[in-house]
Order: C-alpha cells, then sequence, then structure tokens
C-alpha cells in the first residue's frame, strides 16, 4: 500500500496539472449496460445473484461506465480521471500484475473539439507519467483505426471483418517500428490515397506529431502501422506504451498470452487509449455523439515493477510516517509518556508510543528499528526535573537533550 | 468528489499522525465469512451469482475483513486504517448519507496491550477528527459492554437475552448524560459490586477517563449507561459520538428510525466503535484470540453534512486546481498557446489550455470563471515581440506584463 500510494501520488498529480477533476461511479452496473460492449471477452464479467430488483454486475472497466454517465447526465464536455476497482472472471498472474479485482486508472477528455488537440495531450500525459515514475526507457507506439480500416478497404476485406481482423492484428509479433514519413509515403500510394478514412487518418496522423514536436514528445513516440489495439470502440488514434527495459516477472507464458490482458493491451504494455467517439451515442436514447479521447494507466502493472524494484533494493518501504517514538528507560512513567505524545499530536507531530505501562527501552528502540522511525523522545527523572526530553536518532544512536519548548522544531528538522 | 478530497485528507492525516498503516482487501468474501456475523441484517448482503467456483459475497463492513485477514495471515499486533466501499441491500435515504454502497472509514488497533491505553487513543482521534472537520460542538458517548452485561445479570436476566437486549436499549429514547462519578457510585452498589463483569468494566472505565485526561479530552467525553450499540461482536468498551448541532437532512423519518444504519450506529451519530476481543478467534482454526479496538468514522454522513454546508455558502466549490488557462486574443496563435502551455506543465505548473485553433478571448475567460481558474497568460503579437506574457487576474481583471523568464515565479506567487 505504501509503494502504492507513491504512485498515485505521481498519476495523480500529473492529471490535475493537466486540469482533470475526478468522479466516481458504482462498482455494479446494470447488466444491461455492459451487455454488447466487449466482444467474447464477456463471459468474464462478474454477475450478482438475483435477490429482487434489477439484475447487476460488476463493472468491466471504467470506460463503458463513464460513456454511460456522461449520457445519463446529458454532459458533452468534460476533463476527468477516474481511479477504481474493476473485475474480470480470468485467470489471475499474480506476479505480473494480474488479478481478478484490480485498479483502473483512466484520463479522458470528452467534447467536440479541433482535431488532435485532445488526443496529443493524452500522449503528453503518458510520457510525463512514465518519465516520472522512472521505469527506465518507453516508447509510445501511435497509429489510427482509420488508417487500418482504408488500408484493409483496399486489400478487400469485406467491412465486417475490420474489427476481428484488428484484434488479429493486435497479436502478432510486431515487425520494426516505422518512421514518421512513412505517413507521407503512404498518402501517395494511389490506391490508399483514394480511400476516405485512412486519408483522414493519415492527415490527422501528420497533425498530432506537430503537437507531439511542440510538447516535446517525439523521442519517445513513433507512428507504427501494426498497432492494432483489441477493443472495438475505438473510431481513430490509437496508442500503446512500452517499456523497453525487460523485466522478468513481466514476461508471461505462452498459456497467458493467448488469455485477454486486463487492460486489453499487449504483454509489456504500460498505458493504452485512443479515441472512440460512438460509445457515448450507444447510451443515448437520441444517439446524440459525444467524441472522447482517453487513455488508461496499465497501474496493476506499474505496482508490480515498484514492489518488484523495492524488494529489490536493500531499503525498506515504511508503512508508517511515524516521526517520533515516546519512550521512557525507567518505570512508571506512563503518565509522563502519554502527556508528551499528546502535546505532540496536538502540535501535528507523526507520533507514537507503546501501551504497555512499563515497556523496556530495548523493546521501545526495536519497534523504531522494524518500522523505521527515526527519532526517539526519552522521558527520565532526570529529564523531567531538567525539562528537556534526550532526542534519539535511532540509525546514528546519538542522543541530545533538547528544551521541551524546542522539542517540535527539533523534530520537524531532523524529519524533513 | 472535491469536498470528499478534503474530508479524506483530514482524517487520513489524523491516521498517519497515530502512526497508523493502510491496507487493502478484496471487495469480495467468500459467502461463509460473512455468514453469522451481523445477525438479522444478514439479509442485507449481496451474494455474487454463482458462475463456478467460490460462492463470494460483497462485504458488509470493514470489520469482519479485518479480523479475516488477522487470522489467514496470523497478524497479532497492527495499527491499521482503511477507507473502502461496503455494500447493504438496505433503502437508501440519500440525504442522510445513506446508501446501497457507501465509504467506511475504519482505524483499528490490534494486540494484547496494557488495558485502555489504546481505547484512549481511539477516542482521541475521533475528538480531533471532529475537532478539525469543523462540523459544530460533539460529545462523546462511552459505556461498557461488561458494565451492562453486569446490570443485566443482577436483574436477573438469563444470559442469551443480553445482546437481544443490548440491541433494545440501543434504540430506547435516550436519558440525559450522566457523570463520571457514576462508576464510583455504582461500584459501591451492593449487587452490582459482586458481579464480576461489572466491576472489571466499571474499573476499566475509571481507568479510560484518567487517560483522557491526560489526552485532553474529557471536555467531550461523558459516561453514559445508556449506550449499548447494535452490534454483536463488541465485548468491552463501546463508544460513539454525536453532533449537538441538529442538521435537517439528518433528522430521519420515523419509517427510517426502523431501519439499521449505515454503520450500524443511532441516528445523528459520526462514529462509533469500541472494543471486540473475540472476533479474529472465530476466524483462527485454533481459536487464538487478538484483541481488537477500533473506531468507524460516519463519513458518508460526514460527507452530506459537508455538501450541504457548501451548498448553502455563496462560495463555489472548485472541482479542479488549474492555476492558469494560456489563452490568446487573436487568430493563429495555437502553437504559440501549446508551447506556452507545454512549458509551464514542464515546470509544475497546472495549465489548461482551449483545444480550439483560434478560441474567442471571451469564451476563454468564461472558461476560468465557469472553473474558478484565478490567471490567464494571455498571448498576442506584442507580448511575443516584447518577449512578455499578459498575466491577468480573473477576479479583478487586473493585468501586468511579465517577462517570459519570470512567468512560473510570477503564477506561484499569486496561487498560493
Amino acid at each position: 500500500m505504501a509503494i502504492r500510494e507513491k504512485v498515485f501520488n505521481i498519476i495523480i498529480s500529473c492529471f490535475k496539472r493537466h486540469g482533470a477533476e475526478t468522479i466516481d461511479s458504482p462498482v455494479f452496473e446494470l447488466k444491461e449496460t455492459l451487455t454488447g460492449k466487449y466482444g467474447e471477452d464477456s463471459k468474464l464479467i462478474y454477475d450478482l445473484k438475483d435477490q429482487g430488483g434489477e439484475l447487476l454486475s460488476l463493472r468491466y472497466d471504467l470506460t463503458v461506465p463513464f460513456a454511460r454517465y456522461l449520457a445519463m447526465n446529458k454532459i458533452t464536455n468534460i476533463k476527468r480521471y477516474h481511479i477504481a476497482k474493476v473485475y474480470r472472471r480470468d485467470n489471475p498472474a499474480m506476479t505480473r500484475g494480474r488479478y481478478r479485482e484490480f485498479y483502473q486508472c483512466d484520463f479522458d477528455i470528452a467534447g467536440q473539439y479541433d482535431a488532435m488537440i485532445p488526443d496529443a495531450e493524452c500522449l503528453k500525459i503518458v510520457y510525463e507519467i512514465l518519465n516520472e515514475l522512472d521505469l527506465g526507457d518507453f516508447r509510445i507506439k501511435v497509429n489510427d483505426r482509420r488508417i487500418l480500416d482504408g488500408m484493409f478497404a483496399v486489400c478487400g476485406v469485406p467491412d465486417e471483418k475490420f474489427r476481428t481482423i484488428c484484434s488479429t492484428v493486435d497479436k502478432l509479433d510486431k515487425p520494426d517500428v516505422l518512421p514518421l514519413d512513412l505517413a507521407e509515403r503512404l498518402l501517395q500510394d494511389p490506391k490508399l490515397s483514394q480511400n476516405k478514412q485512412a486519408c483522414a487518418g493519415l492527415t490527422d496522423m501528420k497533425l498530432l506529431f506537430s503537437y507531439l514536436e511542440l510538447f516535446q514528445v517525439t523521442d519517445k513516440v513513433v507512428f507504427d502501422l501494426s498497432l492494432a489495439r483489441g477493443l472495438d470502440y475505438y473510431t481513430g488514434v490509437i496508442y500503446e506504451a512500452i517499456l523497453s527495459q525487460t523485466i522478468p516477472a513481466l514476461v508471461s507464458t505462452p498459456a497467458e498470452q493467448n488469455g485477454a490482458d486486463e487492460a486489453g493491451v499487449s504483454v509489456g504494455s504500460v498505458a493504452g487509449g485512443g479515441r472512440y467517439d460512438g460509445l457515448v451515442g450507444m447510451f443515448d436514447p437520441k444517439g446524440r455523439k459525444v467524441p472522447c479521447v482517453g487513455v488508461s494507466i496499465g497501474i496493476e502493472r506499474i505496482f508490480s515493477i515498484m514492489e518488484q524494484k523495492a524488494e529489490a533494493s536493500s531499503e525498506k518501504v515504511r508503512t508508517t510516517e511515524t516521526q517520533v517514538l515516546v519512550a521512557s528507560a525507567q518505570k512508571n512513567l506512563l503518565e509522563e509518556r502519554l502527556k508528551l505524545t499528546n502535546a505532540l499530536w496536538n502540535e501535528g507531530i507523526k507520533a507514537e508510543v507503546l501501551y504497555k505501562k512499563n515497556p523496556k527501552l530495548l523493546s521501545q528502540l526495536q519497534h523504531c528499528e522494524e518500522t523505521g522511525i527515526p527519532l526517539v523522545a526519552i522521558l527520565g527523572e532526570q529529564e523531567l526535573k531538567d525539562g528537556v526530553v534526550k532526542l534519539r536518532n535511532v540509525v546514528s544512536r546519538e542522543e541530545v537533550d533538547v528544551p521541551r519548548a524546542d522539542l517540535v522544531d527539533e523534530i520537524k528538522k531532523r524529519t524533513l
């Protein structure tokens, strides 16, 4: 939880820096809301028992509830993040951060805006978060469903097979990353340039990269025609971020690779998203559309990586933030210890005291060592008489007598 | 969500100040884990549909999962808080903050310690939180199940009726609060003083109040023999905090009063808890006991109060923290706006930009007014030439030209 809190703080700070508000939605959705949104993965949805009333299911992701919320509340523009748990009756793979209950961490921009500006901001956000989390080098692959669809059309694939083929392309072994001037070359292809969808996608791709240059993120972003993504609802730009470093626990077994991934993204990826302009309309009685673009951070996988990093390092992760333990080496000083602890709490100091009448000094020091408390404030008859407290640094064992009136400042100074 | 975030921050800071770590547990528990823990309220438990595998239910509170977690992991001492949603198939009462899905906010101390020290800390925590939330005057009623049981025994109530009577006493119209010297008087009662349980409870009550005096909270804490609390598992001290101020939405209809309350506490109460020394043992194969004492903050009710306060006040609650909107009064400056916004993000400034090529200055200013953004950084041909940015205070409409190099400091200075 301590590691998770750090990761959340970095991500939430980034979302707030980009002006997002947060919303919450119930863990239940009407069963019918989820029906027909996830293709064959629908079998992984958890249903509630019919105990009377509406038939309910547990949310499978945060995107469908978000779209339902926008339609139901007639919201036509919002920039929001939502960090919450979702549920899938899948085969867990603990070391890879794949569970039946897991966090999703979504940022989305809904609204009718000029092309590619919010899309570019989503990519900037992925870039900032992966940089700040310090997970090593990464790259962000970008493609556009319209380009893929255009290519399928030109190759003679029937319309109704587009989504199935996307799903298949997404599972292929990926070729090397292709350069951006590819967009230019594809636009000059005699057949493809006749396809409206493909042209729109390619023109937007060029526009997107011009904004990404202004956002100074093109060193990590690559146009990759082989990126398809599994989800049905994407209608434009799609993207996926992949760590360059191979992390052992993230290398899945072939059996796992055949299953759907927790964020609908391929193995190794830590963020993914894209534009879905049709989903909100599915929940509006009049079919009114609200264009959306968003990104989902693969936060469970990031937790796994951070936890493994913490385990590998010699430094112990603290689970509390206590600054000082109020202790005594002598008997019958419980009241004095409680009084001092109370005074420290009242001054905003994070303080603990052992719940024993006469604890041994050794066991008090051991508690500090076990939980990483850096300071001990030691009370004794002599200290009480002199109006001082002996402040001990747990690691260096250095001790200094601090006048009672200076104690709070001294603790703050030594634990900042 | 903005209001909730503020409340959470106050509560979590307090828990951390008292040295607590946090844990998380799944929203599912095995159905059998919850069976037989909630008396007749068990009918309110949500079950999952049997889709193969274990039979699961949604957690009904955080205390039973905590006890299950301690027993399963053989943890014999921990000080933890847990803020998470629980689920009850109850009749919702929205204005009173009673929902089928709602947050619980629990702090518990598990471990074999000297009497009443952790119990006193729990009461100190309730006192601190209610003070800091600034909800008006309050009082905390304290009693002990052993005193109640002793009195029932002395009155000739058969053992197996104790818990039912507790439940009934808890629903009675409460008499005036009784003073602490009551403990002394009861200890001198010829019949009651012969009852072991009652004597232990009364002696501990005196000890508890001596610690509460050291913690400087006795101005709000009262010994109230009529407090019984509904839950079966309490074995010692019990307590409940009540706001003195009557908040209209919190006054329930008689129909609602008959139902169980969301935190198992009576109407008007905003925190409750007590000692439950037997619960962990119910989950341990060898019945090993881990004594526990804890408190649950009635956070949904507090949210309701805070939301009503916010609605009543003229000040609008901001849902974002954006410090500055990067704007322009002229056309064709999208690239310059994006560049400046990017630079501000990179410097850690919370900045927004409208996703339009050529937005009108008026609509940019309106966005600030609607969402409470305090500053606008305005770019124009002249400003770009001069290397300055026009910084406008949205409320006062005052404008000042700031050299580009000083912009970040100037924004920080004006938004702290």
